[in-house]
């Protein structure tokens, strides 16, 4: 087992990784000072493969648990499951010590996360990843939130959880595809900061995705420090920690454009990782070879590089513009300058759809 | 004008008090960093007061100003509202600079609060309150919320404003039964920091309730100065917060069991803080003449300050059991020694009952 630390004054949490964590929950709920009465938000998948064994582990340690299940799918981070997970905390009368756990992926640990931040003004809550999107990405750090009609994540709180607890051994039931496209995030972590887990996906990917526990742990350790550093450094994306959007901004327009179903968000984040590097050659801050290694070690693991063609440049662009990053006509790009290391540039959608064009 | 300061480190901000400070605003709004967008959250009741001198005040400082009404009345506290407040502001196209400014009652404050601290996981809002118990308590010290079916403000966050507008000739269009009530509270304050206030209310309480601008400034001004240093001790209610709950156990088990219907707020606290006092006279702790000094502001005010007959004592217990400061049985009670300084006590249902009969 590997233990990380987020450092965030008195918002400081652990991240405890490593296979078979799931039957160890209730020690690191004890440690990190939740009460008695504990709330687990989950869906039907996830419910079914870990829901009896993760409550028998936290019945075991003395935890009284109140199953509380959420509709699988991203139409449901809504506000209305959220409004469905209020009733039934008030219906088993939780109190201000009452704990709130998000077993799941990325939609539990945002949904139930926004639940802990705002019922009785605040609760503690504790992220139990099961997805690697999840693992890598989404529960470190705080973001919690639900979608709108209008876009994702737009109503929502920073507010961090008591502790991580990522069981590794979870990703044996994961479909491949979302595998990989959690592995696109992983990527990202090597590219942006990291040249060291860049090369070692490069050299052992075949055996991250045969998921061998040493490199799952090393690769989602890795993953999981960067996060942590970068939000211990800006916690509200005032300004740095917008280096995790790395691909991102041509992502969430793809995303976006295709109507949430042709992409998993990995799958879109590769081909933004792809395109963001090809604009950075053309800016002249990236190197050749470094665009080069990104594209094969995307293609190798799977994932898609190139923006379809039925999808055209300037209606990619529009999007961009209306991401809750652009202001004043210019988009907030992340662009890398070769493997490890990024510049931040504002560009006008002129200059964006000449880069994608060329 | 007087200008306060609630000291809570990177989220700390001036409160300014005075006669005029709506025609003001531009100049607050400007100095605390609002960005250009500026939405106001009112009712129709104080819309039709206040709203267009508001909003005229604000273009002219340069802003742009969109206005979001919310229906009147604590019934519209309610996730419907807050789901209808998210709508506005979306379709307004609100960013991340973008500020809110919650222009009115209690009601509007928090709902507008918790809509500041949810959308796009928070954007700055600015408090301009409009009735006495929103200026001297519920303005000051970021608890924001909404109601749920089953209790009052069940749903929220701690979310610090980036300043106080408090305009005292406000109060001129308050009814006077919901200034009186208000004036429960500036009594708490007294009653449980500040003998100088209780004794300037015994001394010019005629004179406070005529609207007075020296008197008012003083009275508001000491009330949002010792709520200030007690949020500043303890901005999250871990522990001492709680001390501004005198009166507030039985008042709201009173307010509850009368279905909100019966009493305003401050007129139940009336009742809760004479209650409280007796009971301290009992417990020891208060002198039986500031008991009888507490009653008699009290009434002199037109407040009440008897448990109305028709009022079981077991059902008033058995209210104050369940309600949220409650734990392991017992009730967190505030009570007073004397005029000017309180105690924590936890109390048995049955120990209340039987010193509220004695």
């Amino acid at each position: 087992m590997r233990t990380l630390q987020v450092k965030l004054g008195d918002r400081s949490y652990p991240i405890y990784l490593g296979e078979g964590l799931l039957a160890r929950a209730g020690e690191f709920l004890k440690e990190a000072g939740c009460g008695e009465r504990v709330g687990v938000v989950t869906n039907p998948t996830v419910a079914g493969l870990y829901l009896k064994p993760f409550q028998e582990a936290l019945s075991r340690a003395g935890f009284r648990v109140t199953s509380i299940l959420v509709a699988d799918g991203e139409e449901h981070k809504s506000l209305k499951s959220l409004a469905a997970v209020y009733d039934q905390l008030i219906r088993a009368r939780f109190d201000r010590g009452s704990c709130i756990v998000a077993l799941g992926g990325g939609v539990i640990g945002d949904l139930a996360g926004f639940a802990a931040a705002t019922f009785l003004r605040g609760v503690p809550y504790v992220q139990v990843p099961t997805t690697l999107l999840a693992q890598v990405d989404s529960s470190v750090g705080g973001k919690t939130g639900i979608n709108h009609r209008e876009g994702k994540n737009l109503i929502g709180a920073f507010y961090q959880p008591r502790v991580v607890v990522i069981d590794l051994a979870a990703l044996r039931t994961l479909p491949r595809r979302e595998f990989l496209a959690g592995l696109a995030e992983v990527v990202k972590y090597g590219i942006i900061e990291d040249p060291a887990l860049f090369a070692l996906l490069e050299e052992k990917l075949e055996r991250v995705i045969a998921l061998e526990p040493d490199l799952l742990e090393e690769a989602v350790g890795a993953s999981c420090a960067i996060k942590a550093r970068v939000v211990e450094k800006d916690e509200r994306e005032e300004d740095y920690r917008s280096v995790l959007n790395f691909g991102h901004t041509i992502g969430h327009a793809l995303e976006s454009l295709t109507a949430y179903e042709k992409f998993l968000h990995g799958e879109a984040i590769a081909i933004g990782m792809t395109q963001a590097a090809s604009i950075s050659v053309r800016q002249g801050l990236c190197d050749e070879e470094s665009r080069r290694r990104i594209g094969l070690l995307l293609r190798k693991a799977g994932l898609p590089t190139e923006i379809p063609s039925l999808i055209r440049v300037e209606d990619l662009v529009k999007k961009m513009e209306v991401d809750k990053k652009s202001a004043g006509g210019k988009v907030k790009f992340v662009l890398c300058e070769g493997i490890g290391k990024t510049q931040f540039c504002w560009l006008s959608a002129e200059e964006i759809a000449a880069r994608l064009s060329a």
